[in-house]
């Protein structure tokens, strides 16, 4: 028995391979994939960005959901036919990361689907201390969302975001509007900031204030609407020299900033502000057992919208054409990958 | 009866004049002045950077001592004769900072020494509720260390230092130094890194490890020391951009970075070592009414070594000489002016 299983080769391409399945070692399960969505992250590895990370013998993707087909030994509380979704970390344990507690933040944390092969292929074997059971009824589509949203979950508890709270996401990507989703469910009123239009009217749709900075004095914007305040907490998730501008202009006095997205060089930053209102910033990365937990419940009652996030559904063959269409085009949201043929909702 | 008051007339000019002395009026002070000390924002004052805010009709100066001479109407719990130290932050009330509880952020605060006359004259009149009252014993030359310790405890309490946490002192003037100490009090383990070699051998008099990063790669230096962890907690307090790289370089996954320095231009700062090790920052100014509490605990106590961060006293008429020796002086620490011809310690 063979499976179908799509490596990255550099250079934008990948090709599908026929290879044998993995077994499942001792704590180790292998899932049949149903969906997988394209991460930022993929997309960067697309495009050549980690080269050096990932290599040319690797299958990426981890916005995973499937079906448990085997369970290694010591498995005992997942079994075959379980409908599951993967935390894609894999920790070491004995670093100061770890022996503290911040095991997803591991200074020699291995990502799955980055550091070993991932979810774009139809059976995937991973540790067993790295899957989440799904409810009933969950829809195997709706839960490839669940690592995204989980990451929106870390995002918004990273922040203490309060019921009646004001709250400024800065990039209304996938990730920002998950966060803007996750926000306004926890009770807060949630502006959107975000310079594509089609990005801005999905969010206006979600029922977000939707402000575009191209053509608005944001903070000028934010200020007023909160009666000279500010925006209470801050979701820096552009990546960009303006979004970091806005977020020290729009922060309330003790208002707290969480740095979401990955900035490949060192902007500038308004320190002054900082100090003068007591701003506080909180990196936030990946996530921990119960942020996926939280995201498995909010997709499963519908308070995050997956029918809206999901703009594209295609077959593991056309893996490249899918990384082509989403990689030109900044209207899409969440393209999933369906991995096996017979996946079903 | 008049007193003599020293009045900044631009260009690092004091002029002493004779003035009447304001009475106080309702719910207000009017206390001796024994001594006060010259702080950073005094030489900013002094070398013309704040002409515009403060003016040329301006009597500066706050990190006082004194003695009370009258009271106004209204001012139940502080008498004459009592030794006293101001906290000169008069705040509006109703702002949205004021609202929250955040009265010394306030959103139209008044500094009192900056926006309202100060305490470099043999009288001042304050409003009552600034003033703290000093315990038996405590030298009035000494108290006038209080305002900067309240600054020190007042930061070391925004990064929550802990026992047994490694701490990262970036700069070593006056302000860095007494968080050092209020650090060191806390149970932390101390590094101060400095440039200035007189400071440094300051530092490691006071009992702390003292790293110049002109000749030693002081983030190294701290992983190493901390078996790869890094800072616990991080005071940049040098207003560089070699210190805000430090700030990330150095910093433990978690790490918490206390923004003390007032950054005049916008440094380049590394956000992706926030998100990578989810570090924290959090802007810190002034202080809150329990920092002062606790400042004059640690000051009487001795936990704050006055005598060795006092380098100079000078009385009134020399206030001139004394600003020019201490801002042509990167050695000294904190320079007293002695405003009353009878102060006592």
């Amino acid at each position: 028995m063979s499976i179908s299983a799509a490596y990255y080769r550099g250079d934008k391409q990948f090709t599908i391979e026929q290879v044998a399945p993995r077994p499942p070692g001792p704590n180790e399960v292998q899932i049949g994939v149903a969906y997988c969505g394209i991460c930022g992250t993929d997309l960067h590895v697309y495009l050549g960005h980690m080269d050096q990370r990932v290599g040319f013998e690797r299958v990426i993707g981890h916005e995973m959901s499937g079906v448990v087909s085997a369970v290694g030994d010591g498995v005992s509380n997942i079994a075959v036919g379980d409908r599951v979704v993967v935390r894609p970390l894999d920790h070491c344990g004995v670093c100061p990361a770890c022996k503290r507690g911040h095991q997803h933040i591991c200074q020699n944390l291995k990502f799955l689907g980055l550091d070993t092969d991932g979810a774009f292929q139809e059976q995937w074997t991973v540790p067993a201390h790295t899957v989440h059971k799904l409810p009933e009824g969950l829809p195997l589509d709706h839960a490839a969302l669940i690592e995204p949203a989980a990451v929106a979950c870390h995002d918004v508890r990273r922040g203490r975001v309060q019921p009646g709270e004001d709250v400024l996401v800065i990039g209304g990507g996938p990730i920002g509007m998950l966060i803007a989703m996750v926000a306004k469910q926890e009770g807060a009123r949630v502006t959107v900031s975000e310079i594509n239009p089609h990005r801005l009217a999905i969010a206006e749709k979600l029922g977000f204030t939707a402000l575009n900075p191209k053509t608005t004095d944001a903070a000028k914007a934010i200020t007023e609407a909160t009666g000279g305040k500010g925006a209470d907490v801050i979701f820096e998730v552009s990546g960009t020299q303006p979004g970091v501008d806005l977020m020290t202009a729009a922060a309330a006095t003790r208002g707290r900033i969480v740095m979401v997205a990955i900035h490949a060089t060192r902007p500038q930053v308004d320190l002054f502000q900082f100090f003068w209102r007591e701003i506080e910033m909180l990196g936030a990365r990946v996530y921990e057992p119960q942020d996926y937990d939280e995201a498995i419940r909010l997709v499963a009652s519908g308070a995050i919208d997956a029918a809206t996030m999901i703009t594209d559904i295609r077959e593991l063959e056309r893996i490249g054409d899918a990384f082509a269409a989403l990689s030109g085009n900044p209207e899409a949201m969440k393209t999933l990958i369906k991995c096996t043929a017979e996946a079903q909702s």
